[in-house]
């Protein structure tokens, strides 16, 4: 397939390394033109604009955020002007719902496809292929979508023929995560306030009843503190809970634990932390018991 | 060994059988002795007086709260006063840590042992013996008391000398259980309100980054809601998560979740839930976006 | 002085009648033209369109949410591009700290003085000509209005050059309000559940501690349970709440008070509770405490 | 009349300044004796025992906590065993309703009135007799007392003739004005933080809606931070929210607003504050925003 990449961070440009290295034909665009070099190299094509990506069946875009994403689809020889009818715009950004249905009903209009397609996993995830998928909107652009889907991800779950179910779906998934760094931050702090050591604790936490990855990776990282080394950064999280908190409001959901996450994040950034990893939180409940 | 077993419940109950299945003299003790009779068809002994169940090597506690467990340790002809010098008390129950820390060192002055062992499971896990033992205390005597915990559970994981870090532990992951019946219930809610199906939704999370066993049981229990099956009560989740409060507050620690949790339970409570299973504390979210 | 009048809701429909008393020439417009027809009768002349209304010295805009000033203030023939140069718009809608930022920059790129001045109190205030008035902007600008702000308002008090200081103040003062309100709503469900009475309550903290209007108002409100006669309605009250929101977190400032009333709201509003009065919030911990 | 009076702390002795003033006789017991030295200047007689100061007609406590009230009450010679049968026990301390309820059938058991009378007021109220007196118990043994309320407050309340009711009204009034200083100090920080005079700002709230005494008073202590200057101290700030928390859970009523009052309070003393006035934690959402 001829694929535009649009957006190539640290998981675009691992995602686009395996459809090239699948066959795939990638055109890649970046905005700032560095990040592409080495996708050129592995024998990629450079856009030098968005429209120029737009010629493909398929436009991937990857991107940080709302802002983003509506700059590369919204205007002069942007996504929506430029991709032809019948393409495909898959969008794996984690993004807002109002913005994917906003999305959904402009691409219908001119004529183009719009799939949901955000996904799970770190930066080391999207290098081993391992990403889940979470994909909504027309099946058969999705079915069309599904051998790119297998390229960068372990597994691909489907939520129906609305894209922004895929974008809920995202954002409470990454809410589920921070809830787990949240209570586990608190019960951390808990026992060692207590005295106890964190390790045997968490060891014995994940090798019981909290035996999933994402105890694990959580517990590790709150417990070693080493959040230079940033998989997703505390601003991106807080980008997220505030997404999943608008999702919510407008359909007049409370989330408390969202509440209490946004917090964490604020109070993170006030003091410093805007370079860090957003498991970086985890310090908000030792710090607030008096643990250096 | 002769093993006195104080407190037969839907918890204790199994627990004595598997003691008396592996060849133990088990002599039961309840306050309400309808419940000791099918362990007496098993071939346990029936103690008429909790000083009677003390006539052992081993008394094992396992009762509803705090009060229960104080009522049977102190006072004319109880455990303090009848158990034998080099003896030993093992408390299963979900206690506070004051009250783990009041019986140390009263039963240290008597020449008693007091090893603290809260266990992890339902009351299925119980019948099955595959609870987890989280173990504190005098290390000779917790290894005495080794073949009992390998009996009745699957696992047993010590956290030192002091027996109060057992409940600590204890109530710190209850406390995590139930942050994530709170957080699970608020993304339940949320994308219930967005028109997802949530049974889809769970298998979703659970066979991901949520892969752990207390995500398929309590995000089962929100979605069936068939919470007059009463594995764990309303009232008793209330008294765990203030148990935690308490702890937490001693050690100056503050648990927000914590406070979200109980104030769930308060709710419903308040409104008719005595009687359910405290995985019902699920429904307040829903019901406050308006669900059905 | 010639003072165009936009936005005649059961705010600015006062306002403007107390303009016209005062001698001022008023010329009003309001998108449902109906609106102005009283004030047609006292002697206003109607506006057309919204250009109409900026054929003058001072233009004020009180308008429901920041989608609507924009809607008056942005486009073909609207206020920035239609107001004179040295010309003043006064801003009294409660809008949010950046539209009130964007527009200062907006104003002051074409000439024009942007001045804002968001104001205290219900309708019955501005019935009254009891409206506090809270300004900022450019001082020789405050001064040119400060005689329209002795009209409308009781007293005015100023918070320096940048407008949307008054924006700030604003929303932390409806914050503030709000707290009242759930704070009092919760001591309500608490001596009301213990059997208290809880109008003698309420006049014992009104003539004591709490001697302030904004208890007595939303004390009496919460008793009474008259939520259908609104004079500020609940989806006012989750925008303005949202704003102080928003406004805090571009500071990095957490809000944990106002998250509980945001909620609140959210739970109102997912309830059947649209159509009330703010305070109608104030039943929601009567409702989770079992209170009929 | 023959007062008794026990606990002359930074409240008691005052009251019982006033007391002897008025001409009463006045027997006065302290744990630490010096500090009953002064009032013995003035004519107070020194009573060795609580039973000695149980030998009138009235025995006032005004003590820190109810461990200090069940060690003056219960027991050997103290007063439920040595106060005279139709004599009245006036108890002012902020204790729970749960000690309140108990005492309240211990002293009718023996024959004894019992009236619950704590107070509003700091120590300066105190001094100056401007104490706000709520009281609840029997009406007679009530009016017994109202010459000594008269003597010592501005004003009495009374709440009927369940005594307990009396200390629902103090706990649930210390709560609101807790929650004065957290909603306040959270206004304080965004508006700080958004770069506004804090003074200017509280001068506006105090002249404007929220005119009254408690805004004044923690408004200005929260922007002077003298916190060393102690008037009531953190950790009975503590103490006084965990009771009204007490007070709601039996009653089955969440109180979130309280729960975020409590955290600061732990974090405040977690991080050294133990010896600081409890309006010392308006410097926790300061804090946490990042102003210094």
């Amino acid at each position: 397939m001829k694929i535009g990449f649009i957006g190539l961070g640290n998981m675009g440009a691992p995602m686009a390394g395996h459809l090239l290295k699948a066959g795939h034909e990638v055109i890649v665009y970046n905005r700032t033109a560095e990040k592409t070099q080495l996708l050129i190299q592995q024998g990629a094509r450079r856009a030098e604009t968005v429209a120029h990506a737009c010629d493909a069946e398929i436009v991937i875009t990857m991107l940080a955020d709302d802002q983003a994403l509506e700059s590369v689809s919204y205007g002069d020889k942007k996504i929506l002007e430029t991709l032809a009818k019948g393409s495909t715009h898959v969008s794996c950004s984690t993004i807002s719902v109002a913005l994917s249905d906003r999305l959904t009903g402009d691409h219908r209009r001119v004529g183009q496809h719009f799939v949901s397609a955000p996904v799970f996993g770190r930066p080391e995830a999207a290098a081993a292929a391992k990403l889940v998928v979470v994909a909504a909107g027309d099946p058969a652009a999705i079915n069309t979508c599904q051998p790119i889907f297998d390229t960068i991800g372990q597994r691909t779950f489907r939520f129906g023929d609305k894209p922004s179910n895929a974008n809920l779906v995202k954002l409470s998934g990454n809410f589920l995560i921070m809830s787990v760094i949240e209570s586990l931050s608190e019960a951390l702090a808990l026992v060692g306030k207590g005295g106890l050591d964190q390790r045997e604790y968490l060891d014995f936490l994940t090798s019981t009843l909290f035996n999933a990855p994402i105890y694990k990776t959580y517990g590790k990282l709150a417990i070693e503190r080493e959040f230079q080394h940033v998989g997703f950064s505390a601003p991106l999280g807080l980008k997220d809970v505030r997404l999943a908190l608008q999702a919510a409001e407008s359909l007049r959901v409370s989330l408390p634990v969202a509440d209490l996450v946004r917090n964490r994040f604020l109070t993170l950034l006030a003091n410093g932390g805007e370079s860090l990893d957003w498991s970086a939180i985890s310090q908000i409940p030792a710090r607030d018991a008096g643990l250096k």
